[in-house]
């Protein structure tokens, strides 16, 4: 796949600096960027970058002024970022060669359909009476449970394993190795300190456009749903307990863990490896900063929380200031005390 | 599946007050339940629920006095939460309809046995000279390595994986994804700073009862049995390295992970992202709380642990109260600097 | 298997005090070991066991001067451990009988090769235009995507995912259900809160000899690769994400989490739980302990950090020693207080 920097230019509706007949034959960061590679430029921060760079054309801002002069191309556009995804999109969809049709074995029960254009690879299982779309990717190992629902444009990677009774919407993505809908965490505990296990006879419900990460792991409810909503981002190993609800668009970064029942609002972003505990309500626009540990509820929208247990980030950068003095501080005390009740003989 | 609240009050042994022929067909959480739903109150915290619940009927205690009229039906017994998890059984194994049988293409080494009753899925696959059960049931995509014994009543998800020579027993579950007897983590480093690969030539152990979360990952012991005791309880993405030992009914919630050579006495509990160093040893009855880091071993029984490194959880609730108001203290400090010591010219 | 004493001290060049005729069949741990058990004692700190101690033989230092009389036969060799390492490699190569061949069914594109003396277990997946050394070891549900590249002697155990576009070098270690390639956690905030996915078209690279554990997970970059250089090893549940750089011999322990682009240096050490943010470097030889989060670059080597968030370890260690009497400290400012404005009735 080859482009010219003028071809390029014509698609984004971007104007060419320097010589637009240079051939393209890939993508690459600014700084790692060679010959015949096409990079970006949209945070400043990295302007350094464009005037060593080795690309043959970088795309920037129509509104960039030059501090020196550079040896690559420019390509003006009004949204570097923006055009730049459109290219990655173009990139993907013309080397990720839709797979589609049916490799054998798979298994799929009688009792279930699935939509037009599909791809099930060799290995892939779908149980009893499941209702599929249009144009859903299964690859191999993937194994879907009796009685799940899953709509148009669905792709479940390798080994994705979704138990029965789920329920996912359109255009999800479900990452290798993700489980969706293995049995909550309930075991109530008996006299004699063991545990009986409580049956969850709930399930899962991923609204539409939900990535699930690889080997992230979604409990089904012990009755009713553990619910996904629309749009919301699901990193990877990031654990989600029975019951709880994440609000639509958003965002859980990786090894992430939410304790049953707890409810996240909308436009939330829980960072890497914050934990959550059980039957908490957090209001829209939530920001958990990483390895964070919420056990209150935040009524309040837009709060920002940082450690464990999380207070407002605020409070908690100068906190976290003083902990690193506070030999210092013992220190100070100590010295006060003498000064305040000085030893006997001095 | 469909029931009058007499019927079901019969089964439980209850008191009926109300409409004893209303039809229930589900089951579901006293604030969600809708006409046809049967709930249950336990927890006198969700009192406020019985006067406003949309259930046709609620299981409350004999003991309970209505401190509002309800619209609901009643059925009175002595413990509503065991009445419900028992209704909770039934429902279960109403629905989960017991899968048996072989579906092809499933694998199993002509050298390996398997009781009777049993269910081996499509694309499971058994290793050679393994000792299986009867009524175990055995989801797609599940690996046994050589040389495995499971015992009776067990039953492994999709996808879970059992290296060899692992040993598995009686009415044991094992979650999707979940790896039980993968090497240890044992490396030698070498004078030039790199390792040298220890060989894992143990196994792992789980005695009877044991439950395995989703994508969980439990090594093989170096030499011997990493082993998990009877009735222990393993959360998804929890992880236990080699030679670690569980006790009894102990319970480790989700994305915990527990170093090499630590033993866990019985019927403790570490909640949620714990973390245990190695070659430490946790007496009976210890309580680990959430995100806790624990670096020492603990010699007296019921003990509460809580922090990063941990230490009693009520000191540390009370150092964690300070911690969040230190740059008031240390104005306080500054304040009485300058007192003791006034600026020259003030 | 059984040797003599004299045998196996023959093969180790060592020196046998007592009983060289005594049948060993095992090899065990020094507080496990019974009669027929080899065992070692390396580190002094366990010498107490050699005196106490079932085993038939326990390989010990040429230098080791005994205490006590013992009742054990004694191999007396220039270093115990890593005699040892060697018998138990030894060992693993006798038992882990080596599997080759292809068990049906197996899956392999006609566009792929893979070389000789390989193991392609039932159920496992090759897509198209792979290219596999000699001597691969493929388990059971392995999946390896399209255009991937594996080195001679790599093995892959039960259920590992290998997205496409993967390279992985010689004698690697992939541990069930490990993801190698996952798309990176890439979402372009939109002006209505959702999130547009940037394609990631980047891959993974695996140099030699390095180690993935079960169920970790590596996701691909959003262009150029992420990549593992030779010799790191990865333990389970960590998650690396995209464009990240782990350096030689650099060993990385169970669930901690790596942000995308941060490059990690040499023979680092990062313990259990550990996070770092995205964008940073650490320098040759960083040194993170358990549960630490690291939010800044690290410019010097050789340097141990603790804490969330994380400075220099002794500074940590201090802080955190004071930090537990933090409610005694607010006593003594308290008092200090009251000494010098003295409450005005006193």
């Amino acid at each position: 796949m080859e482009f010219t920097v003028g071809q390029i230019a014509e698609v984004l509706r971007g104007a060419v600096e320097g010589d637009a007949s240079q051939r393209i034959d890939r993508l690459a960061k600014i700084e790692e960027a060679r010959a015949g590679s096409l990079a970006f430029l949209s945070n400043l921060k990295y302007e350094h970058h464009l005037y060593t760079t080795g690309a043959s054309a970088v795309i920037v801002s129509r509104t960039l002024e030059l501090r020196h002069p550079v040896s690559t191309a420019l390509i003006r556009v009004d949204d570097p970022y923006t055009s730049f995804t459109t290219l990655l999109e173009f990139y993907q969809q013309a080397t990720r060669t839709g797979k589609r049709g049916v490799e054998e074995p798979a298994y799929m029960a009688a009792s279930s359909t699935i939509g037009d254009n599909h791809y099930r690879a060799a290995f892939s299982y779908i149980g009893e009476n499941c209702t599929i779309g249009n144009d859903v990717v299964i690859f191999p190992h993937v194994f879907i449970g009796d009685r799940c629902k899953i709509g148009d444009g669905t792709i479940l990677y390798a080994g994705a394993k979704v138990y029965a009774e789920t329920v996912i919407g359109a255009r999800c993505t479900i990452h290798a190795g993700a489980v969706v809908g293995s049995d909550g965490f309930g075991f109530a505990p008996q006299p004699d300190g063991s545990y009986r296990t409580i049956p969850q006879i709930g399930n899962v419900v991923l609204e539409d456009n939900v990535s699930i990460g690889a080997n992230a792991t979604i409990d089904c409810a012990t009755m009713g749903a553990t619910l996904i909503r629309e749009g919301a981002k699901i990193d990877n190993l990031v654990q989600i307990a029975h019951n709880v609800e994440i609000g639509r668009h958003t965002v859980v970064a990786a090894q992430s863990g939410i304790s049953g029942s707890t409810k996240i609002g909308d436009f939330c972003v829980l960072a890497g490896q914050t934990g959550l505990a059980g039957h908490l309500t957090l209001a829209n626009r939530t920001t958990v900063t990483a390895q964070s540990g919420v056990g209150k509820s935040i009524k309040e929208e837009g709060v920002l929380l940082q450690g464990s247990p999380a207070f407002a980030l605020r409070d908690s950068l100068r906190a976290n200031a003083v902990f690193r003095h506070l030999p210092d501080l013992e220190r100070r005390i100590s010295q006060l005390e003498r000064g305040a009740n000085p030893p006997e003989k001095s």
